[in-house]
């Protein structure tokens, strides 16, 4: 992320700072921060360090990293953080000076047990940080960041917003090729390469593992979830599903269309295909018409949820709609079902200028049928960043 | 890292965990670990995952993953793991039901103040752990594993040493190729886009953040320590520093070289210069001579460093050594000065079978002198595993 982007991701953050009543955030202390990079780094930090590094950020508008010396060159060119102080020995020392000097009375840290994009600081670092702090006024100060955190990266920026577009328009190209890349005999995983190098081709970058970004699904006989896409070969009267998202410029699209290969006697998808397709589509309609800000995330996966069970499918195992940003997957608020697995996130309430993927899927005889589309939170409730997919597209080999 | 080497390596944790009198390693309990990887997945895991998921090892030898229903199909593919638990909901239940099985009285945890690689839990997931070990016997159970995590990235399997080998020989032939790249006028960052792109050429990928992997200092007024190449143009009368790292299927090297750019009148560098390297070799060899079995590492850093004062130069900022493995600085004992920086590490013994980065600089009016070779600690002491460099080498633009 190149450091005017983070530098404006700061100055947002001050403001949720104050809205807290948080004095310092730690907005990371990490250190050999290639190894180990985590979420915060491109949002909040702008490179990578070596040695133990404190970054901090105070509500006065104060931006300080402390690093050790062989870190400093490139902390500097970064020009993320304007005052950069160099440690040789401990990095407790000059530590323990800034927060003398900014004498804070409420200390947020990158953690969070509830949003899995706002929990950044190591347990190690962390007890590290408590070490340090040990004796001085601040030990007792230390509360998570969540709540700056989610904001900052729910909140898009209008630079973030139409780079997230970019991403959605060169995934719609790519499934623009669709239907001169599948073939009789084609197998998912020449698919995903082939549908891998255009992106890459055009700068794009994997929005997520690419070793299932994109996932291939043909027929009913691939795997399901976040699997690799195999070795079956498309044949008629398969449905593909894609599931691809794409990274340009740090942000990132997610995205899932569905085509049905026609057999040569078919002129349209059998009639339980087409009834799961409407049956998605239906899904999807329900879920997005829910969205506005104020509105807890779990209503809208309800609301999708029980038009799927009212059409008489089984119950969803996944969330309808997840937050997308400089990751596909970017935490806080989500559109899920009051799970423990989803912690408390399905609770938070949803703003203007959040971005979400949305989602659903059923399996059918034929093989799954899965849309997933981009949407943006308005003031008036949502506006889609992708051109949804309305009806089933067919394809002949 | 294919399954077939982390298999392996929990093969060799099992042998460590019955060492250290430990029941249960909970290798990582982790989330969306595509979007914040750490250093024990490719170690001890061998895939990413997205919902909450828990990896354990018990001194039986008995592996089990406990993983979202949606990351099962991918955990199973990885192929490390022999028992894939699935779940919908709740991490908790079937977690907390494998601890009762396995009913362990000791439960080391994949965390650590002193050692940065074998700190790879966030203090979120700590948490989650606590709260879904509230109530249960295994709740003050918990220890940190990095004395397990250090022993396995340390004591180098013969797979790995090749694998390192490997990636030193790819190195050596790119630094063969410098006195055909040094060209009058080519600036740092020139070169250093030469050498990576010479790298990928040869299936080789940065070994560290490749911004400034290679690090490229020409003359004098170049950056110090991790800096990215700059704008500075080559010319006679300077010295060319090169830290270069390449990752040869998942290992690293990392080695630096100097070379002199003769003057048109010169038939060899300056005499400060030629004092400074030798006493830079000097320093290496004192270093080097130490190492054996045995030795907490800062005995060793104590030999070069000394060496460095003797000959009248600065005391050096930075450890001596470092481990090589799967990272370029692969955690645990530290050949390193006893500084709050570097933690208990510089303490630890080495162990043969351990691989070291051993380095030393220092700075010139005609730029820094900084040499740096990879060695295997042997049952009698070390051996270079790269051909060190033993003379100051001369170019002519």
């Amino acid at each position: 992320m190149e450091s005017s982007v983070v530098s404006r991701k700061l100055d947002q953050a001050v403001g949720f700072l104050r809205e807290a009543g948080i004095d310092l955030w730690i907005a990371q202390f990490a250190r050999e921060s290639y190894e180990q990079p985590t979420p915060v780094d491109t949002l909040a930090v702008g490179c990578s360090v070596t040695w133990p590094a404190a970054f901090l950020v105070a509500a006065s508008g104060r931006r300080t990293a402390i690093v050790g010396t062989g870190d400093v060159a490139n902390v500097r060119a970064a020009g993320v953080y304007d005052e950069v102080v160099g440690y040789v020995q401990d990095v407790a020392v000059p530590l323990r000076e800034v927060m003398s000097d900014v004498n804070p009375t409420r200390v947020a840290v990158s953690y969070s047990v509830a949003d899995d994009m706002a929990d950044n600081i190591t347990h190690g670092m962390f007890l590290m940080l408590q070490g340090i702090l040990a004796g001085t006024p601040y030990f007792d100060c230390l509360v998570p960041a969540e709540g700056i955190l989610g904001k900052l990266r729910a909140y898009k920026l209008p630079v973030e917003v139409r780079r997230i577009q970019d991403a959605i328009e060169m995934t719609h190209q790519l499934f623009g090729l669709m239907p001169q890349l599948l073939r009789e005999g084609v197998t998912e995983s020449e698919l995903a390469d082939r549908l891998r190098g255009e992106g890459r081709a055009r700068g794009g970058a994997p929005a997520w593992d690419p070793r299932y970004d994109p996932i291939v699904n043909f027929g009913p006989g691939s795997g399901f979830g976040h699997s690799e896409p195999g070795t079956v070969a498309l044949a008629p009267g398969m449905l593909v599903h894609i599931d691809l998202g794409l990274k340009v410029e740090g942000y990132c699209s997610d995205l899932q269309r569905t085509w049905y290969v026609l057999r040569p006697s078919e002129s349209e998808a059998p009639l339980e295909v087409q009834e799961a397709f409407a049956a998605v589509r239906v899904s999807m309609d329900a879920g997005f018409e829910t969205l506005r800000p104020g509105i807890p995330g779990w209503t809208a996966d309800r609301q999708a949820r029980d038009a799927l069970l009212r059409a008489g499918y089984a119950e969803s195992e996944f969330a309808f709609g997840h937050q997308l940003g400089q990751t596909a997957h970017d935490g806080g608020a989500l559109l899920g079902p009051p799970w423990p697995r989803y912690g408390t996130r399905p609770e938070m309430p949803l703003g203007e200028g959040m971005v979400f993927a949305i989602e659903q899927a059923v399996p059918t005889e034929a093989g799954p049928i899965g849309l997933e589309d981009d949407v943006l939170i308005t003031a008036g409730g949502a506006e889609y960043l992708s051109q949804p997919q309305t009806a089933l597209e067919y394809v002949r080999l």
